[in-house]
């Protein structure tokens, strides 16, 4: 998906709390880095995507705070706040009426649930709702169709914190016999998973776990591994999570099962059908 | 006060819907804007404050839609709605049990009526709630002190809008025997009220009507006008209103009733006291 002007605000938002996270307040490092963002600005192309931006100039903020890993502190906060929630989701899940959908749905609401959240939120009462209210636009029935005669499926993953609650989906969907696959970043970037906190949260015991190959924030075909657009071409069914991801297969011919809450008005407004940012869609495209 | 990181991408945000507004969906145009905001962003200094960089680059989209007024439909607008509520604003607040303070509350709410809040808002309530839950933080019984002893005010004015609501705090002032003033922009820069609006709303019929000699979103003094000046230096009680008034006049060393609605998280760091994003302020600093 080709950027949107509306994303070079949004970049620059990015570009300052992630050089807060990585060198704290360092007022010259930090306007370095803007000023770096702002040259860049003029060349970006209406080809780039939102995707290759945010991975070149945090590229820049990794070198300037000498750090392979700025949001290292942050997953770890992400995935701990998620493990404390789980055995409550877990139980939610399995004892709701239909535990497929809402795994689901609890994979997509799973990167509301990050270490900025407070702690005084009633996180049950937000996920029994999400279970009550559902998917503002939901293809579950089409894929339940599609699982029934899938033999392979492939998960392609967004944050390191709702990655905890994709075991959930995992387990649900390994009762269907398929052949699962779950992909990750190829290095860090952003609060995404990597293959090192999907190993730690125990991904690897349920299925397989490969690295996309990518270290965009978000499934960049034209770089992913060989591997992975093996299992790209002949899985039965794509999972694509989150924003990221969407926004680099959108325009590829494949139809994927996007699972992702709505975090902007630009994805929004792409997806047609009277979507709003906070919606959590279950979309196939 | 000096401009903070945080305003970087905020002013970016602005810069691209003030471009829309000003030239619809000509993407050259827009994106010849985005760049100009980019290069100035390796210049703006330490010493630059929000509003200076702001009218910067408003000054240059004005110039490349060849337009003197960006906001003119917008502030009509805003004006239009305001207008649509006044009569029950005003019953609200000659009937509440403080009428001055009723006043003051109104005055900082009116901006948050504006053209792109839903017609299906129930303005009533809100109106009702926000005099029943006040300022979060109220400096009005000290206010009321110095009032009691007041020969002369100055409000300075913010958006256009809001100005229709000032009516009834200037009413309500005008009651303790003062010489009142009310001062406005001096050329269009985003929804603030320029004299033109200023004399359609009727602000002139009660009391005195200046422009503060400054196109800029709020006051800065070293480019204010000798009669501002004078009145400034000379006002008993000044009351300045909105976000861009105080980031010119925080610094200075007057001390002034500040008027406004939290519109940022850096306004509300910088006015301590625990105050948030949404909070109605009065506020003497």
């Amino acid at each position: 998906m080709k950027i949107e002007y509306d994303c070079i605000p949004c970049i620059c938002r990015q570009v300052l709390e992630a050089s807060r996270m990585a060198v704290g307040e360092d007022r010259k490092i930090i306007r370095d880095i803007l000023n770096e963002y702002a040259r860049m600005i003029p060349d970006i192309t209406d080809d780039d995507s939102a995707p290759q931006i945010v991975t070149r100039i945090q590229n820049y903020i990794k070198q300037k705070a000498g750090k392979d890993d700025i949001y290292l502190e942050f997953k770890e906060k992400n995935i701990k706040a998620a493990q404390q929630y789980y055995p409550t989701i877990e139980k939610l899940v399995k004892s709701s009426e239909d535990p497929l959908l809402s795994a689901l749905i609890m994979s997509a609401v799973g990167n509301s649930i990050d270490a900025g959240v407070s702690l005084n939120v009633d996180i049950e009462d937000n996920v029994k709702r999400a279970i009550e209210n559902g998917f503002s636009h939901s293809d579950y029935p089409f894929f339940k169709e599609q699982l029934s005669n899938a033999n392979s499926i492939l998960i392609i993953a967004d944050n390191a914190g709702e990655a905890v609650f994709d075991k959930l989906l995992i387990q649900e969907l390994l009762k269907y016999k398929v052949n699962l696959t779950y992909a990750v970043r190829d290095k860090p970037i952003l609060n995404d998973v990597t293959m090192k906190e999907a190993k730690n949260i125990g991904i690897d015991r349920y299925c397989s776990l490969i690295s996309s190959g990518c270290d965009t924030p978000g499934i960049v075909l034209k770089n992913a591994s060989k591997e992975f657009l093996q299992i790209f071409s002949n899985a039965d069914i794509i999972i694509s999570k989150g924003q990221g991801n969407l926004e680099g297969l959108l325009d590829e011919s494949k139809p994927i099962f996007y699972l992702l809450k709505i975090k902007c008005h630009v994805i929004a407004k792409r997806l047609n059908g009277g979507l709003k940012t906070g919606d959590f869609v279950f979309k196939y495209y």
